[in-house]
C-alpha cells in the first residue's frame, strides 16, 4: 500500500514518522512545502524539508523542537563576533545541509536531487520529495507590509497581523519530479496537521498539484491542526482568528473543501458543521506511540473511505 | 614609520604579530597572498588572511597551527555523515568568516571590503589588504600534473615532486586598492619568511606590483624563510630541492634578487654568497618574543639600509 503525505515541517514530520512505524518507509511518501525556502547568507536553505530528514533519520532534537540534535554553536557565536546577522539560528552540523546544498546546487543539482542524496546518505528508505524544484516564496501580508515567511515567523515571531498569503513564483513553478506520480499512485493520501495556510497552502499552489490531487484515485485525508480550537504550535490560531475565520474543524474542513474526502480530528473535539465523514482520536503527537497513532487512525479514515465504509 | 609587508599565512602572521609589539598597529599594512584562495563547497575561503585575522585578533589556534583556537568541528562530522568531502577541513566557526564573505560577494562587495570589515569587527588597527580583488590561482606542475594549490598542498600534502608554479588570471589581476599606495608610500617593506615560490611569488605575479617595490623609497628586506638549510614549517626546502636550487640563503637571495636591499638570516646560518647586506637574529619564532625580536631585527636591518649605515 503506498501512502503520500503532503507536509510542512515539525508536525507533519511527526505525522510521517508515525506512518514510518506502521507500514514500511519505502511505501511512503512525503511532498514537502518549500514556500518557507529561502537563501541566508547566501546559503540555501529548507527549513521544512530539513525537518522531515532530521526526524526521519532520528537526528532532530526533541526539546528544542527545530534543529539537530546534539548541535553545537560555534558558527553563531562567530557570526555575532563578526557583527553578522544573529536572527536565524544555523546550527553547526545544521549549516552542513545548507552548504553541501549550495555546493549541489553549483553543481547543477535540483533540490529534489540533493534531497534525495541526503536521504540515501542516512539510508531514509521514505521518499522525501520538494514540492517544486522551482523557487515559491510564501509572503505574508500584514499590518506592517508585505513579509517574506523567515521575516514573518522567525524575526518577528508571528507578531504583525496577518491579512493574506500569497506565494511568490507559484504561477510559473512545476511539481517537482515524482510528485505528480506519487499522488496519482497512492493508494491513500494523507495532508498531515501542517498549518493549512502557511504550510500546506503553498503546495497546492503549484500548478496542476490540486488538480492531480482531486483527481487521484486514492482517498484524500486531513489531519485537523487544531485541538479544542487552537494549534499545538505555531500561528495557525492567531492566523484564522486575524483572517475572520471561526477557531473550528468546520473552518478546516471548509479550507479542504472539494480536496479532502474526510477530516481526522482530535478526540474531544466538536465534529460541528465538517462536511466530510470524521474520525477522532488523541491528535497531540508528543510520544512516538502518540505518531503511530495519530498515522493509524488517519489510515483507519482512509480505509474506511477508500471502501465505502463510511 | 610605516611598515608594508609582503606576506603568506602562518609564518608571515608570525612576523606581521610581532611588528604589533614594536610599532602602532595602524603604522602596519600587510598585503597578503590571495593565491591560495579557492572555492569549497561553494564557499570562498581565503587561508591566509583568516590566518592574518586569526593571528593578529589572537584567534589562532596555536598547537595546531592554523584556524581558529577553541574550535569545534560539528560541521565537518555533519559532512562525513553526509558522503561530503572530507579532505579540507572547517571548522565550525571558522565557517563564519567563509560564509560571511559569501553574503558579503553576493552583495557585490570586493574581498578587500569583506576583509576591511572583518578586520573592524575584530577592532584590528593593522591593514590588512588582498593583494588583488580579482581570482589569482597558485597552480603547481607536478609528477602529478597540473594541480591547484590546495589540492597539492592540503589534499596531497606537497607529496608530488613539483616542477614548476604557475599564477592563473595573474595577467589581468590588478592590485588591490590601496595596495600600490601602502607600497610607495612605506617607510620600511618586509617580505615575511613565507614561501618565496607558493606564498610571495603570487603577490609579486600580479602586475604592477614588483614594479612599485622597485621603484619604492623604502628600503627592502626580505627574512629568509630558511633556518640551517630547512624551512621551519611547509614545503618550501622540498620545493627547491624539486627546483634544483640548494637549501641556502644564497637561494633565497638571489630569488629576491633586483627586489630586496637586504635579507635577514638566522643567527646560526651563513651569508655564503648572498649578494645583499646581511643580518642575524634567531628566526625561529616560537613565542611572541621571538615574534618581536625577528621583526625588530628586520626593521633595524632596513633602519640601517635606509640611513646608508650598511
Amino acid at each position: 500500500m503506498k501512502v503520500t503525505v503532503l507536509t510542512g515541517g515539525v508536525g507533519g514530520a511527526k505525522l510521517v514518522l508515525g506512518l514510518t512505524t506502521i507500514l514500511p518507509a519505502h511505501a511512503i511518501t512525503a511532498i514537502v512545502n518549500t514556500g518557507d525556502d529561502f537563501v541566508h547568507l547566501g546559503l540555501p536553505i529548507s527549513p521544512d524539508i530539513d525537518t522531515l530528514l532530521y526526524t526521519l533519520a532520528g537526528k532532530s532534537d526533541l526539546e528544542r523542537g527545530w534543529g539537530r540534535g546534539g548541535e553545537t554553536w560555534s558558527f553563531m557565536a562567530a557570526v555575532r563576533e563578526l557583527g553578522g546577522p544573529a536572527w536565524f539560528n544555523l546550527g553547526d552540523g545544521d549549516l552542513a545541509l545548507h552548504v553541501l546544498r549550495l555546493a549541489a546546487f553549483a553543481r547543477g543539482e535540483s533540490l529534489s536531487q540533493v534531497t534525495a542524496a541526503f536521504a540515501r546518505a542516512w539510508s531514509l528508505a521514505t521518499t522525501i520529495l520538494p514540492m517544486s524544484d522551482d523557487p515559491v516564496a510564501t509572503l505574508v501580508d500584514t499590518d506592517d507590509g508585505r513579509l517574506s515567511f523567515q521575516d514573518y515567523f522567525v524575526a518577528r515571531q508571528c507578531a504583525p497581523s496577518l491579512r493574506g498569503v500569497s506565494f511568490g513564483g507559484a504561477d510559473t513553478a512545476r511539481p517537482g519530479p515524482g510528485v505528480l506520480d506519487a499522488i496519482a499512485g497512492a493508494d491513500r493520501i494523507l495532508i498531515a496537521p501542517s498549518n493549512p495556510w502557511l504550510s500546506v497552502n503553498p503546495i497546492l499552489a503549484v500548478p496542476g498539484l490540486r488538480d492531480a490531487i482531486v483527481l487521484a484515485p486514492a482517498p484524500v485525508v486531513a489531519v485537523s491542526p487544531l485541538i479544542a480550537g487552537q494549534a499545538v504550535k505555531g500561528p495557525t490560531a492567531k492566523l484564522m482568528a486575524e483572517l475572520g475565520l471561526p477557531l473550528t474543524n468546520a473552518s478546516i474542513a471548509t479550507h479542504y473543501s472539494g480536496l479532502i474526502d474526510g477530516l481526522l480530528i482530535d478526540a474531544g473535539d466538536d465534529a460541528g458543521e465538517v462536511a466530510v465523514p470524521v474520525a477522532r482520536t488523541a491528535t497531540l503527537m508528543r510520544s512516538l506511540e502518540d505518531r503511530a497513532r495519530v498515522a493509524q487512525a488517519a489510515l483507519d479514515l482512509a480505509g474506511a473511505l477508500a471502501t465505502g465504509a463510511t
